[in-house]
């Protein structure tokens, strides 16, 4: 039975495939939309006078899911992982304080805190940390937090020279404009307000200076405040490009390995194509190339059918397979229509690397041309 | 009599050449400039009073042209594009799916909504969106749009992480703040707004936190919104230089293989070359380059002719000829005035680009002399 | 005596190593950090009133450290730094116009005002200055200072061009506004500060344009700032990724030298493993690799010991061995968990590196390959 | 005579060398500092009465400098520029028409608007314009106008995507808050005011949507303002890297081939060399290195003379010469002090590129030496 409410919590992770893992996914994704939207509306007189009642089965039954799967998942660690089978205890601890488990805990707090005598109406604002649960689905979030880890060095240091220019011109901000707006600038915690306002460029006019030496500190915050914007990107932009760069790599050395086409070619050949390279997804009945359009890139197949569109008949072909190479050999238009006949995963290569490859590897245009050949007759 | 109609709206494609093209053009960018400017216009007062007829008239003949227009690019869409000849609907069908068709269809909106009982002086808002008519004039939109897809997975996860960050930090100005002004953070949709123009650094001043703790959250908030900003730059700043990359070695491609000379190289050195020349236009008349300039780079000839302006005659060139090699050979300036006797589609190649080709690969300035020795004689 | 003295101050160096140094930093860093915040904290009116004698002792107290550190440390120069021996005072002199010697001198200004008659609460607010004593305890400081340094020239140019727009939109703002709104626009330096609250995009609104000249000069300026600040995170983000590449390869060449594993390969493929490896420290007790999880870079030793735990036993290795390399060559999970036994030195080696490597150049796997099976046997 | 005048304005050019020249140059800048700071003090009120006339008497001659300054260029530009002698006034015009021309002839605005009967007050105000004549001093501001000439294609579409944003917006922001607030929204040039102020993310505050629709549309805008502001520093990034890199390349190629030493390497190790070295300049007395310092980079000498402190007499090196060498062989610090005894012109090669450069290419560390030691017997 265990593994059967197992299965059934399996549906819901973010990577799981299998009949009705989307709809469960979608399911999923739905409740979370659906409890922050309550929360949310949940705050407007009106809309709680007109639909209090529903609001509250809605939002409190989502609640209630979260909680229950928040345990079930917790029990079921053990199983759910197939690491420290040994030790059930350890795989729970493991399984609970990893981001997965804090954001399951995080979205059981609605409950806990009417558990543990909260308003409801306050109870429910904790809502808002659902949102967390979607980080999963949103594979580019991994990239990001990479990115930020890798490039953390140096956005400290930012963030450190971010709140000394921040100390600094709040305590000279509160020297020069303190007597004259004791309001606003009388201590150097309003004046802190000041500096972060105007620091970060956002500047609402809450609090401005109005001396000439707290009007020529203003300039020089905002100065400091673009030029650190200015940095921060550069670094994340540098880091960005690094880890995708990487990140690709890796994706399509893996997928690579199963293309039996590329066996044939060297390794440092291999390593270059791979590097060129990108994985596209193609659902089932979906266009991959039309009649007629210009060829701007070619297919290897790794898994998956697709069906050629000839003249007469449709031609299958599957995975190790390659498709479209013939208009980027002659460059005339696409010859033939050809759809996914199942979920495919296919490798892209783009004309313009195909260009350059070729023409530094001659033997790829050859081996292509060699197979093409050899799948006609 | 129908392909003479086609031939009217060819002149207003964006990439039409020949008699008469670039004037339609003009015209047509000059309809889309006037009707937007007559609806700017026509929502004061005064301007109303005094040119109110004037403006109606300017305004609904271009309305009701665009209108035509749109008709009869539809009509004559099986036509006009050279696939589906077999199924005219079918042609139609792709072309009013397509980006130019549901730009063309928006055109119409203005006249459509007056058909439908609107009050004329609120259709004409509708012709704001003339100006995406403007769209295929600028060829790098086309790259920006690029950049957008290739880019779409990060900034995806991006724009869903600053949805989250949004709802998070409006739900908590709500609990900090929501007492203090209940008029401005007293519902999380009041709260919303602040949060928006917080995290994107806008800072209207309309609503700013008071309290402590809502003051160290719209610290935390700014800053989020300038990491994202700085996150975002980055990943734009990567991908474009991703697909300008890409995108100028196709374009230069296909224009080398017309110049003979290259024919000579070998393919890996053709590669190379291609993906350091730029394509550059000159109209005729213009000058190409002047006598006593520093010579900044040589140019290949892809069509187009030329004329050299020596001492005492005029030596012209043409397609697959090069000019300028002297002195990027020799790093005099240039001997002679070079002038383009019709448009011409020319290479550039830069001289810092050259001196480093030319030092890796000796053969090509060898082929560049004899070359230039050959013709001299 | 005086040595042992140095001793004290030695253990304040953000790079001291030995017993005693890290909590010397923490001390430091802690008085720090409280000498600010009692700062802050004072011209809070209640704080002051409830807590004002604890604060002043407090504060003070750090104050007289501080001055008392600066006196001896710039006593001490000629022992503590290792050159000009011969030259006491030259080696005072030296310490005292360097970057530390200034930051410790202004940390001595609250004691030096009080003894030059200024009230002690003013004086109080130099204590701001002591968050410059951070600074060499945040290595990418220097990373940024040194990419400030290297992109001098095109900031410089930028700020200049900066100036002027700054100066020309105040006189057209004055000469558009002037009249209409004399508070604010009637003299050029009113004007500069509307001017520079626009061009950084802070728009605090305390001056805002009214006429229709004014708003599209207004427009124009804002537009000039976000072009400003693009065109410095785009310079920044170049300067920045060249500064980082070359400070790491330096960093990581140093430690490959002392690898004997690396000496049997050839200098040029040296110098490309040197680029792609990344310095990491571990300190005694933490994991580096936990059995189970994917492999996805290994790690050569430059100092320190680990333990590798076996089913059985635990094998140490140390100073030029290398782990992790089976799972980057099988691809299987890690087999072992591997601990640090000692602060530990590593240099890591990504797996996209490492296929990359190794598909490029065999012979650096089967080195590896051949010194993992010496090892086992 | 006409040519010693000449020789009075060729002080003035910013790459002027020789006797006077620098200070000329001072004088020149002082000159337009002052001037501007003139016209600025001159709208305050306080001090004209205090200074007017001190004020008058200053601007007033440096107006009249600059007037006949700009005449004196314009009849001696057949003689300054070294092109066009056979025809004067196609050089005076060429000269007039290129910027520098144009700034110069701003710079006699002040005059020429009194001359035409303008009041003295108000001409001071274009005084403003001589803040152009500072552009040709700061080297790196044509690299600036290079990046922003190389990246004009996709810059210019991304301001009209931004103007098309500003329009569509203003036209819905005055659908949507038109009747709420016809102060602020009742026109669409009013919205218009409302768009740019957002889209820039300044956000003064004077108008801000109230309706629901109007909020949802501002924050809209707000994100495209950031994601605008975001592709133009991706694109200038991009344009930068590129154009600073050719740049630096160009500069290096041209004092490589006045060292001899490089002479005896292959052309394309001069290649790859030229894109590493880094221009530098040392004045006269100016220590180029300390002994005791760490090695981080070697020096080759284009011009000047050299003088190495070693422990009884100073060596002199001159042209073609290097420096530096051995800390980069060694690892050593420098033993000896090295000052520039003329103003140099030196060659820097980066320790990071040395070890590179050393590792892929032994015989150049095996010239250095060699050349080394010929120098020391």
């Amino acid at each position: 039975m265990k593994l059967s409410v197992n299965r059934l919590f399996d549906l819901l992770d973010a990577q799981a495939t299998g009949p009705g893992a989307s709809i469960a996914r979608l399911l999923h994704q739905l409740a979370i939309g659906l409890g922050v939207l309550i929360m949310v509306m949940g705050t407007e007189p009106l809309w709680r006078a007109a639909y209090g009642r529903a609001m509250d089965i809605g939002f409190w039954t989502i609640a209630i899911f979260f909680t229950f799967e928040y345990v079930v998942r917790l029990a079921l660690a053990p199983w759910a992982h197939r690491v420290h089978r040994g030790d059930p205890w350890r795989a729970r601890w493991d399984w609970a304080t990893s981001f997965l488990g804090i954001v399951d805990f995080a979205a059981s707090w609605p409950v806990l805190a009417v558990a543990a005598g909260m308003a409801p109406d306050k109870a429910m604002l904790f809502g808002a940390l659902w949102l967390a649960k979607l980080a999963p689905y949103a594979e580019a979030f991994e990239l990001i937090g990479r990115v930020l880890k890798a490039a953390r060095g140096p956005l400290t240091s930012l963030l450190l020279g971010f709140l000394t220019v921040l100390i600094l011109s709040a305590t000279l901000a509160h020297i020069f404009e303190g007597e004259a707006q004791p309001a606003t600038f009388g201590t150097i915690r309003h004046s802190l307000w000041w500096a972060i306002v105007t620091l970060t460029t956002t500047g609402y006019g809450d609090a401005t200076p109005q001396t000439t030496a707290g009007r020529m500190l203003g300039g020089f915050v905002m100065l400091s405040g673009i030029a650190v914007l200015a940095m921060w990107a550069g670094i994340l932009a540098t880091t960005f490009e690094d880890e995708t760069r990487r990140r690709n790599f890796l994706k399509t050395w893996d997928l690579v390995s199963r293309v039996p086409f590329f066996e044939g070619l060297g390794a440092s050949l291999i390593a270059e194509v791979a590097r060129l390279l990108k994985p596209r997804k193609f659902y089932e009945g979906t266009a991959i190339m039309r009649s007629g359009e210009p060829g701007d890139c070619m297919y290897f197949i790794v898994s998956g059918q697709v069906g050629i569109q000839l003249a007469a008949k449709i031609v299958a072909l599957g995975d190790g397979d390659f498709i479209g190479e013939m208009a980027l050999i002659s460059g005339a238009p696409r010859s033939a229509t050809v759809t996914a006949q199942s979920d495919c995963e296919l490798l892209e290569l783009d004309l313009a690397d195909f260009r350059d490859l070729a023409a530094r590897h001659p033997e790829l245009t050859a081996a292509i041309v060699t197979e093409a050949e050899r799948r006609k007759s």
